[in-house]
């Protein structure tokens, strides 16, 4: 690698819950190598590469780096904006007044497009700028990755939250219906089913947006369940959509707002409003509650995963290592090994940028409302150390005496 | 205390995070007087006396009991019935019949009066019952009570919850709007205020039910905030109303849906929906979100206050002791003794019994836009051990080259 005096880390779209152990990973990681000497940090994604807004993490101290570590969302700040050629343009001009040899961007699928297009500029310009994509997205779809760092921290605080929900409804039966982050991927939502413990647990059903949705047959479906079990509890992705793959969420809004990415945003109460009214009108059912989990499922300060953890911070000190020894550009990607561990390789940015995983058909259920044992083994040991578990009471009935 | 070798427990109410706590508390303390043969548990509450649907809890083994104690939401069920004379009459047919001699209810308001109904019931018809509430409400708008078992746990998860968001809010700028649990009172809405660590964290802005909540303020006091730190995150309570203290919330309701109480469910995403619409239509800011907490914010599994875990416990014991011991009924509340200790008493249930206790001005800031320091120093040591705290980047600034 050449011109590696300086390089520069910048964190893009939506926060994790250990995006800053892959910072802290990288930071640690790269004061290691003699031949570096300095970190910088861009604030705010591309945006403050472009207006050089650095800081020199080099001063940090460990201790502060730990701590930060250990906090979630984006130490750093974080961006939408996705770089066309003459915001490239501008990054070049502020790479090279700074001298920087190697850039590394923690991002998802558009953040690897981004240091993709950074990385054929810069070629094109014959600029050695070394440029490396870091993983990371709750939704779980990057390619080529078995998991993504931020994931598993998520689908936890989707699991307790179920299983907490679970509870409130079987103390207080009725439909409780909650609405799950994923706009293409049900990885998320899917991690609902590992909140069950007893088989009459839910989520009862779960709807994904690899399945169409269907309104009658999620009509039928809550039918069902109540008949069986007098209550039921329902997650469904917010990116749930008709034939045409169109999100029913998208439809609903009446101000439909696009991210600089031309992706439509899903947020807001309205699925789930939509969809208990539904329920209410058309089954005549009275207590029926819908939750969108928003924001919390993925910043909530004190619920994470410590694979998650260790995998963040690794992904972290292996792009430094691949940056120095592999002498190409690429993206970090964790591949599963055994049951369970990880390791990690350096893959070609075009097999993961801009492209979207889906939850494989092994993992869903062949009535498309639930998830497979394939999925369970999947996902639970990548929940952590410490999972907290319901308990029951074993409940000796007393004989009725008035009404026995 | 006559009649007492059986003794019967039910929950009431919403659930909380140690409700359980409570429960685990009375047949673990029961069982060690010898007057007392049988602790029964009635399912769904006073449904479940009616319905003779009563467990046998002496034949709960301890370990399960802790299991159990540790769970959120209700082991036993609850329900929202509130009982008449002729409900009542019905109690007392189940209760004679299987030779019950203590009642106790653990629930907020309403079921203090449901506790206060049986216990005049029983008064004129000569039976010898002993009736005792235990308190529990994450609304923590008991009378009488420092604060109620199961709002410390729910504070937490509140507090938690936006010190994320904040965190989210502060990597990518915008308005975040999170809609918290309380139809009079605001303890819980204003708890979103300890998740501050840091001069310029958010929540910003803090909107109770014990002030009028007036649009046109509303919307100049997210400008000024926007106007100085270039991002707004706002805690509201789902109970904020008018002049004539209508909810904004029940005005905006398609379906206005009562519970047996007379209360007007405020769920649903109508106001969060409703006022991020309304700043980006008004202040024409883009990057507006809103989330309503909903029930994960009181069955989370996996966050809870061992603070409130000990005084949930704790009001279980006491409740047999007063019971056994005091010769009246009454109602079991906590009173603080110190910073932080807590003394428990029996109060009679005419003073808390359907009456509904409210922020005190002391906390609420003269603004009426946030809370004050008084109720930092009120809330805090309720909070529990090992609060995760958040952390930044000391960033020491690179100077510029290009801009400077």
């Amino acid at each position: 690698m050449s011109n590696a005096s300086k390089i520069l880390v910048a964190q893009g779209g939506g926060p994790t819950a250990v995006i800053n152990q892959s910072l802290a990973g990288l930071v640690k990681e790269a004061r290691k190598f003699p031949a570096i000497a300095r970190v910088y940090g861009a604030f705010h994604g591309v945006r403050g590469i472009v207006n050089e807004d650095f800081v020199d993490l080099t001063a940090e101290t460990s201790a502060n780096l730990e701590a930060v570590a250990a906090t979630p969302s984006a130490a750093l700040g974080s961006t939408r904006d996705k770089p066309d050629l003459k915001y490239c343009q501008e990054i070049f001009k502020s790479v090279k007044a700074h001298g920087i040899g190697a850039f590394f961007y923690i991002g998802g699928n558009d953040s690897s497009d981004t240091v993709r297009i950074v990385s054929e500029e810069a070629a094109k310009e014959n600029y050695p700028l070394r440029c490396i994509h870091i993983p990371k997205t709750i939704d779980n779809d990057l390619m080529v990755n078995d998991h993504t760092p931020g994931f598993p921290s998520a689908a936890r605080f989707v699991a307790q939250a179920f299983a907490g929900a679970n509870l409130d409804n079987r103390a207080l039966p009725g439909v409780y219906l909650g609405v799950v982050m994923g706009r293409h991927a049900g990885f998320l939502t899917a991690a609902a089913a590992l909140g069950k413990k007893f088989p009459d647990d839910g989520p009862h059903l779960i709807y994904l947006p690899e399945r169409v949705f269907d309104f009658d047959r999620f009509l039928s479906d809550v039918k069902g369940v109540m008949d069986k079990h007098g209550r039921c509890v329902i997650a469904v992705s917010e990116g749930v959509g008709d034939a045409e793959h169109t999100p029913i969420a998208a439809k609903l809004a009446t101000h439909v707002e696009k991210d600089p990415h031309g992706n439509v945003e899903l947020g807001g109460g309205a699925l789930a409003d939509l969809l208990t009214k539904l329920i209410k009108d058309k089954l005549g059912l009275k207590r029926v509650r819908g939750d969108t989990f928003g924001y919390v499922q993925r910043s909530f300060l004190g619920c994470v995963s410590d694979v998650d953890q260790r995998e963040a911070r690794e992904v972290g000190e292996k792009a430094v290592q691949f940056a120095m020894w592999e002498g190409r550009d690429g993206s970090v990607t964790i591949h599963r090994t055994g049951n369970y561990a990880a390791g990690y390789q350096l893959t070609d940015l075009k097999e993961i940028a801009a492209k979207t995983k889906v939850m494989p058909d092994a993992f869903i259920a062949p009535s498309g409302n639930g998830v497979t044992e394939a999925f369970h083994g999947y996902l639970a040991p990548l929940l952590g150390s410490d999972m907290p578990e319901a308990a029951r009471l074993a409940a000796a009935r007393v004989k009725k005496i008035l009404k026995g």
